[in-house]
């Protein structure tokens, strides 16, 4: 059904962090919307926050500690499936400050 | 990376669904969120609003002339994946009116 790169969201439902995963699932389609094939919403359970670029795991809660900050996600999806593109605002903002300063 | 049944919503960016398409989603998930593996936001052009459960195409806006009523979705995709399960307030709000009442 699509050729271009899948994203996957993993989330735990008993932590409620649907709406967070949707708010982040809109951002990258607004953000990447002729790059990306789908951008999938999958319930978890467990403390689950996973975000796949295809196959490839790009953020693990578990592993990280933290949620990411959206402009790196989409710093990080971009750089899967669409190296060269420019973020614009989230590129430019991205050099005046640290990555994470409003996570 | 799931066992258990995909619903995918294609919209159209041209037409700026992506906000619609992303309430169905995440209505869906919070009424059938142990059903569904996962809910796929996939961006398309022309027009285009379909949603699919696995390869099923169950709501066309082209075949259909308008958009889905929320509660019709739910019944539309419990249907397929739940057939037994009641959707509570949904179901009990359809015996009492027309499905399209509030579309």
């Amino acid at each position: 059904m699509h050729a271009q790169p899948r994203v996957a969201i993993r989330y735990c439902i008993q932590c409620r962090w649907l709406l967070r995963a949707a708010w982040y699932a809109q951002e990258l389609l607004t953000s990447l919307e002729t790059e990306l094939g789908e951008v999938a919403l999958a319930p978890g359970t467990g403390g689950v926050f996973e975000v796949y670029v295809g196959e490839d795991l790009i953020w693990s809660r578990a592993e990280r500690g933290r949620f990411p900050d959206i402009k790196e996600l989409k710093q990080l999806v971009r750089d899967h499936v669409a190296p060269g593109q420019s973020l614009g605002h989230t590129d430019r903002a991205a050099q005046h400050s640290e990555p994470n300063d409003n996570a």
